[in-house]
C-alpha cells in the first residue's frame, strides 16, 4: 500500500497516519523524493483502505500487490517524463536516441561525435569514462578528467551526457558533469550504489542484469525511488542464455512488459543486445517497433580503431541510415 | 565441400568424381532433391578445389566451413523461394502471414477464419490437428478427419494450409491435404521425422527447439535437404530461459542471424514467442522490423472460447489492426 | 484423482464408476498396464472422494494434485522396482551400474566390454546402435544387425542390455534383443514414441530433455505409464545453460527432487552430465552421494580410438577405480 | 606471462625488467601482495621466455594462456592454503565446514550456534550482518553493532567469522571483527569492491554470480589477487536456469573444474544451491564427493523462527546427522 502525503501536512498528521498504519500491523517506510512524500506500507492483513484514505494529510492511497511499489503502474497511472533541461526530455511521447562511443578517448573524438549528433538532431551522448572490465589488466577508461573534458564540449553544444557510474565514491565528483547516471548490468543488484543514487537529484538509467528478471529490474528501480529519486529510466540490454551466436539474447519481450508494469520510460540497448555490428540496425528497428521510448547506440567515427570493443559499434554513415529508418518505423507504429 | 552435379551427368562421370573425392580422404554423401543432385563431402585434408571443379559432370563446387552445408549461405548466394502454387510464395520479397487458430475445432470455425483471411488478403492458414501436449490426458486434436474437412474448405477458397506433423506415420495420409508441414519445437531434433520429411515434395517449416541453438536449427534443415527436399522454411519461436514474465524468451537476434547464415526464408512466431495476447502485436511488429519474411499468428473469432490455450490468441479485430501496422512497418524498413 | 480398479471387477461395475465420474464433471482415462487397471480422472470441482471410494470394483482411490498422476509419489507410496530377470533389478535398494561404450562397434569390442563388466560384477551394459546425430553426415550406428550381435554375446554372459530407441518403427524389431529401451534427451517430448513404448512390456529409461524441466520429465513418464507400461526409470543427464566449461550443466538437485516426487527409480548419467573424461568420476561419486539409484557410465577399452565421441569415456582402469569408490561412498551415505 | 620477482631485487633490476617487457611489446602490471611481488605481463607477440628468465631479480617466470593469470594453476602448481590463525586453515588437505544462520539476530542466537559448532568440532561460523535484499523494504541485518557483538562471543570461543561485505565503505570498520570477507553473488562483478578487498590482508571468499561463468569467477579472483591479496577462497553456490523446482541450479561440475583451473581452495554452498531444506544434506554430500574443500551451511536452532529466509536452513539435529555423513563420505572419496 502506498500513501501519498499532502505537501503541507503537519508532523502531527503524519504521526497519526504512522500510528494508524502500525495499528493494522503494517510496516511503513517514509519516502521523501525531490517531488513528493510517501509512506510505503508493507503487510499482510486485510483491512478497509478507505479508513486510512480519509485521514488528514492523505493526498492519495492505493493498494499495490506487486513486490515493487512506487515504480508500479498499479500506483501511478500517468507516464513519468524525465526532464533533462534545455528542452531535452525522456518520456513516452518521443523516441530518445542516446548515441556515442563505448569509451571516451580524446577531445577530437568527442568533437567529432558531437558534430555527428548535432547534424542528426540527437541531444543525448553516451560514452564511458569508468569501464567495467572482466580482466583487471584492461583499460578502465579516462576517469574524471575525461568526463570533465567531455562535459565542457557537450555543454557548449547543448548536448546532454549519459555515462556509467560504478561506485558510490564516484557520484559526488561526477555529478556536476553528468545528465544521466547509468548503472551497468554488473551492478544491477549493487544495492548500496542504488541507495546512493536515490539521494541524488539526477536521472538514473538502470540496465537489466545479465541474469536479472524483469521483476528484479523493477525492484532495483524501487531502491532508487524509495531513497528519494523519482527520475528513473529502465533499460533492456539482453540476458545471458545458452545461445552463442550473439553476445547476449536481447529480450524484446521485456519492452512491452516493462511498459505495462511501470510508469517509467523504457529504453533499449540493441548494440549490446546482439553485440554484432552488422545486425545492430535490425535489432534497433525491432526495439522501436516493440515500443521502446529510446535507444542507446554505440557509434564511432572509425569503429575499427575504437579504444575498446568496437565489435558492436556503428560508424557514422551506418548510424545515419539507421536514424532515418528509426523515424519511419516509429511513425508506422504510432500511426 | 559441396559439388553440384550437372543434370545430365553419366554414371561413369559420377563414379570418377566419387573416386576422386575418396582419393583425397573425404566422405561423400549423394543427395538427390526434387531439383538437383549434389555430393556433400566431409573431410579435413587441404587440397586444391580446382582439381575437382574441372572434372566432367561438375556444375558448381564450393567449400563450406559451416557444420551445415546445403542450407548454408556459403553454398548458395541467391535466396530460396518456396512456391506453394496459385501465386502463393514464401520468400524474401514479401511478408507471408500465416494466421489461424491453435486447434482446428469445427467447420464453422474454419469457415469464419477463412473469411477473415480472405478479407485481409492472407493466403496461408495455420491450425493444429495433431497437438503435442505435455499431459497425456489433454485433448490431442481432431486428427486426419479434421484435416480433411479443413482442407476441403481451404481449397475451395484458394487458401493454403500449414499444420504440424508429429510422427512419420502421419506423413503419407496428411500429404494430400497439407501445403506446408510444420515441425514443432519438441520435435526439433527428431531426426527420423526430419529424414522422412526430406523424402516428401512438400514444403517443411522447422521451428527452433526450446533449447535449440541457431546452429542446431540449421542442422535440422540440413537433415531435410540432404534427404531430398529443398523446400524449407526456418522459424524462430522463442527459447527457454530463466525469465518467467513471458512464456518464452523470443530471440529476436535469431532473425537477422539466420537470414545471413542461410538462403532459406525465415519466419517468426510471435504468438508463442511471448505467449501473452496483449503483447503479441508489439512482438509481431518487432519481427517485421528485424527482417522476418513471414509471421505465424494465432487468431480466433473468440479466443476466450478456443478449444485450446487461447492465452496468446488475437481476436479478428486485434489481428486486423496488426495487419495494417505490419504493412506500414514493412514499408518503413524496406524503404 | 486416480482410481485403482479391483482385478476382477465387472463391466457393469466399471460402467457405474465411469458414470459416477462423469457425473461430478471429471474426464476419465482408462489405463490398463501389465499389472493393473486404473481410471485417471481429471477435473476441477470439489467433491467427497469417499463417495466414489466405497463403490464396488474400487481397490484404491487418491487425489493427486500434481500435473502427472500415476508416476506421482502422491499416488504410490512404495518404491517401484524394475525386475530385468536373472536376478537383475533396478530399484532403490541397490546401485545399478550400466556401463559400456557410446557406440557398439564390433564383436571384439563387445566381448572385451562384457569381460570388463563380469570382472566387476556389473550386470547391465549400455551401448548405442541407433545414434542421434546433429549432422546428417555422421555415423549413425550399426543398427539392428549390431544389436543382434551384441545381444547374443550379452545373453550368453547373463548381461542385460540398455540401448536407445529413436523411432516407433524400430521398437518391434528391437524388442527381442533389448532389456531396457532408452529414450534420449532429444526425444524427451516425442510423445508418439512415448505412447508406443507404453504398449511394450519392457522397461523404459527416460532421459531428461536438454531444456526439460523436472516436471516435464515426470509428464513424459506419465505418457508411458498411462499407455500401459509401469516399468519406467528416470534419468538426469544435465541441462543446457550458459556455462561452456562443461558440455552440460549436470543438475544434481534433480536427483533428490525426483526421488521425492515419484516412486520410480532415479539414475544419473555423469558421463554426459559433464562431458569431460577426467571429471566424470567426481560427478559420478556426487550422484551416488546425492542418492542416485544407478549410474550410466561410458567405458571403452581405448576411448581414444572409440568410433564416436570418446571425450567423456573412461578406460577400463579408470572405471574400476571409480567402481570401488562408488561402493565406498554408497556405504557412507546409506550408513 | 607472470614474472615472480626476487624478494630483495633492486629498483634498477626492476627497471631493467620493465624495459625488457616493454621492448617485446607487452604491458606489465606491478603486483605487490602480502607475500610476494610480481609483474603480470599481457601481450601477443611470440618470444623466447628464457631471455627474460635469466635476468637478475627474476625468481620464476611462466607463460599463462588463461584470461586470469595469478590465480591460474598454470602459474602455481602447489595448492594455496589460507591460514586463519589458531590452527584454523582452509585448504585442500581438510574439509572446512562454515556453519551458522542466515542473519545474526541476537546474543542468545549466537551463543547457541557457537555451542553447536564447538560440540561438533567446527571452527568457522557464517552469518549475515549486512544482507542484500531484492526489496528495499526488507530487513537488512544488524550491521556493525551486530558484528561486534558476534565477534566478541566468537573470539572468546576460538571461533572464526565469515560474513558478507557489500560495500567498500564497510571494509575498514568490519576488518577487526572479520576473519573471512564474503562477496555475495550479486556483487560477483562489483569490480570496485574486489579492488578494495585486494588491499586488505584478510581472506576473501568469492561467490560465483547468478549468471557468472566459471571463468568470470576466476577473473574476479584475479582482481583481488592483483590488487595485493593472495588469500582467496572460491565458492560455487548455484546458477540461474529455467528450472523452478529448486531455487538455483547447483553446478556440481564447477567443483572439479575450478580445482583443476586454479590453485585456490574451492568450497560449496549447498544451502543456496538447492534452496530447499529437506534436500540440503543430499547436495552437501554430493559436494564432498565431488571434491569440495569446504561447505557453507545454514543452520539455526529453530529455522521456522529465523529472522530471514529459513527455507534452506537446517536445525541443529539435521546438521549433526549431516556432519557425520560428511566425514564418512570424505573418507570414502579420499580413501
Amino acid at each position: 500500500m502506498i500513501i501519498q502525503l499532502k505537501p503541507g501536512l503537519t508532523e502531527k498528521e503524519k504521526s497519526a497516519l504512522l500510528e494508524a498504519v502500525a495499528h493494522i500491523g503494517y510496516k511503513a517506510s517514509e519516502v521523501q523524493t525531490q517531488f513528493r512524500q510517501y509512506l510505503v506500507c508493507v503487510g499482510k492483513t486485510e483491512f478497509d483502505i478507505r479508513r486510512l484514505g480519509t485521514m488528514p494529510g492523505v493526498d492519495d492511497i492505493h493498494r499495490v500487490s506487486d513486490p515493487y511499489k512506487l515504480v508500479s503502474r498499479k500506483w501511478r497511472v500517468e507516464d513519468t517524463a524525465i526532464d533533462l533541461g534545455d528542452g531535452v526530455v525522456v518520456d513516452r511521447q518521443r523516441l530518445s536516441i542516446m548515441a556515442g562511443p563505448c569509451s571516451i578517448e580524446s577531445e577530437e573524438q568527442v568533437e567529432k561525435t558531437v558534430e555527428h549528433l548535432l547534424k542528426n538532431g540527437i541531444r543525448i551522448m553516451r560514452g564511458g569514462v569508468y569501464k567495467p572490465r572482466s580482466s583487471p589488466y584492461s583499460f578502465r577508461g579516462l576517469g574524471l578528467e575525461g568526463l570533465k573534458m567531455w562535459s565542457a564540449i557537450a555543454k557548449r553544444n547543448g548536448i546532454k551526457i549519459i555515462t556509467e557510474v560504478m561506485h558510490t565514491e564516484q557520484i559526488e565528483a561526477m555529478e556536476p558533469y553528468v545528465d544521466i547516471f547509468q548503472v551497468g548490468a554488473r551492478n544491477a543488484q549493487n544495492f548500496n550504489l542504488l541507495d546512493a543514487l536515490g539521494e541524488v537529484d539526477k536521472p538514473v538509467l538502470l540496465k537489466r542484469g545479465m541474469s536479472g528478471t524483469i521483476e528484479e529490474l523493477l525492484q532495483a528501480a524501487e531502491y532508487v525511488f524509495s531513497n528519494g529519486n523519482e527520475k528513473i529510466i529502465l533499460c533492456e540490454r539482453g540476458i545471458r542464455t545458452f545461445e552463442t551466436a550473439s553476445r547476449n539474447t536481447f529480450d524484446i519481450n521485456a519492452i512491452p512488459i516493462l511498459k505495462e508494469k511501470s510508469h517509467l520510460p523504457v529504453v533499449a540497448d540493441p548494440s549490446h543486445g546482439i553485440g554484432v555490428r552488422r545486425f545492430v540496425a535490425d535489432i534497433a528497428l525491432a526495439c522501436v517497433a516493440a515500443g521502446a521510448d529510446g535507444l542507446l547506440l554505440e557509434v564511432h567515427e572509425t569503429p575499427e580503431k575504437a579504444a575498446s570493443d568496437g565489435q558492436q559499434t556503428l560508424n557514422f554513415q551506418e548510424a545515419e541510415r539507421l536514424y532515418r529508418k528509426v523515424e519511419a518505423v516509429r511513425k508506422a507504429v504510432v500511426g
